[in-house]
């Protein structure tokens, strides 16, 4: 571990998060601004550089050595640009140069946030000791990342782990990725909801026709609504076998708010699981729920900067 | 490069070859023997001591420090046993210890046979000079393997890359491995000629019915057959734009006889594949036939034993 400390960024459509984290990805500081996503592209900028200055008048940040970046995708760490679709005012957005720029040239890393995440579980999370993992992130879209060979894969673009856009039946409706069949098609939350409204499902008194509400109607015995996190968990498993079946992963890990649905889920998607991952080199794949919390994109983008130091420890 | 020699062999459901390779990918001395598959697993084994056994009478047997092995699958690179699906007499058999035992303790790499020609398309074919690339052989089966950061990603198992056995359509016809709508379920040279015959492709005089025969009457202008090769390159594209979009490659590579068809295979999949690989990141992903030959599964499983040497170049 390091006695150095690092600064991390998590961007994503809500919020601009901050941190300055230490070797053991203990946050010591924190700042936080909403993220202005409908502005222009120095107007947000204008937000992460004044999560950056809040984070710099603390006498811990002289000693941050490298600043980490976990940032809603599509990214490019190669060119040091990001894309977010969610912030239309950023499109090949020079955010590498621009966070050195204010922070005095230290070393930037840039991951997209599925990447950042699988960081944090690698690190303190549910995909600890593992070697080759996938973790995901189930909620308004699906997102995910890889570790092989005990290490962070980000790919050449920090984009590695892409799950919820990879097709899953061909000939199946199309995505707004341009795409059809996507496993985030099938399997997040809105679509989720949509599934059971579509059959029939309808929200209770309160009017909250959310996975959330679906997840609760199937507890309470709804088939509607049972079948439906059945769907997604057959998406989910083909997504995880296939995964697994490319590059041989043994933990699968999957958070976000449709991670948190318990049972409705893990119960279907271990059953279809075993449907999907059949050859002998991933029949012991097993899945289970994600450990770390709202933090998770701060803690794995401090991971990636921690990294990227000279005598990092490997598979951090 | 080495100026060490190693020992290669190439186990198949039909033919075992063996040879002693250099540093260069040259292959100096060959062995084979017809592989006796329906027989039992000490006759199986029998046929690969017979082909060592040959290789050792050459005065060149003295320079060689390893024996890699490329075998058809699954295997099991970290117990060091094999059990192809053609071969019925090897269930988790000790390969590894066999060779070891019969070749004067050389260390032996074993690999699966769609990693070892991944090896040879890497060293000295179409996926050169690539850090990210996918591997395929499309013919009675479809089979891969995937080359990450510049090097081969056999991973724990020696199986990853198995791009034939990754649903992409989960709700499609049951595949022999047990699970649904794979990629070779609709791919493979078999497959193609089902499907053609399904709607209505009739064979000529010669009564030839192979995948080859669609793809003469589909260069003859038969739109049947034209469709079954689309419907194939269809699902390819699925498989290839999926693993693209999960570890980032910038080039698959087809091999086999059904990579063997040209426009008829490829102008449909590079088409498909821009419907499916969409994200920013995938986009520049090219598509192009294989260029190592019959000799890809002992070249591929001599740049696994070279890897193994110490002092040996990364990448290879």
């Amino acid at each position: 571990m390091h006695t150095d400390l690092v600064a991390a960024l998590d961007i994503g459509g809500t919020k601009i998060a901050g941190a300055v984290v230490d070797g053991h990805g203990t946050i010591l500081v924190r700042a936080q601004r909403p993220t202005p996503a409908r502005e222009d592209g120095d107007t947000v900028m204008r937000a992460v550089e004044e999560v950056l200055g809040e984070l710099t008048t603390s006498p811990l940040w002289g000693r941050a050595r490298a600043i980490g970046i976990g940032s809603a995708g599509p990214v490019d760490a190669s060119a040091g640009t990001v894309s977010p679709v969610n912030v239309p005012g950023w499109r090949d957005f020079p955010l590498v140069e621009r966070v050195r720029a204010v922070s005095g040239g230290l070393p930037v890393e840039l991951i997209g946030d599925g990447v950042a995440i699988t960081a944090a579980e690698h690190w303190q999370g549910a995909a600890r000791g593992h070697d080759n993992a996938l973790c995901m992130v189930v909620s308004t879209g699906v997102g995910g990342g890889l570790v092989l060979n005990g290490r962070l894969h980000p790919g050449p673009t920090g984009n590695a782990g892409h799950i919820g856009h990879i097709s899953v039946d061909l000939d199946g409706d199309p995505c707004p990725c341009g795409s059809r069949g996507c496993v985030e098609r099938l399997a997040s939350g809105p679509n989720i909801a949509r599934h059971a409204l579509e059959n029939g499902w309808r929200p209770g008194p309160d009017g909250d026709a959310t996975a959330a509400a679906v997840a609760a109607a199937a507890r309470a015995g709804d088939p509607v609504a049972a079948a439906s996190f059945e769907r997604a968990a057959q998406a989910l498993a083909a997504g995880i076998a296939a995964t697994a079946t490319l590059v041989e992963i043994d933990i699968a890990v999957v958070g976000g708010g449709v991670g948190k649905a318990g049972d409705v889920l893990f119960t279907p998607l271990r059953k279809a699981l075993a449907d999907y991952a059949t050859l002998s080199f991933v029949r012991r794949l097993t899945v289970v729920p994600a450990r770390t919390g709202t933090d998770a994109g701060l803690v794995g983008a401090a991971a990636a900067a921690l990294a990227g130091l000279p005598g990092a420890a490997a598979g951090v």
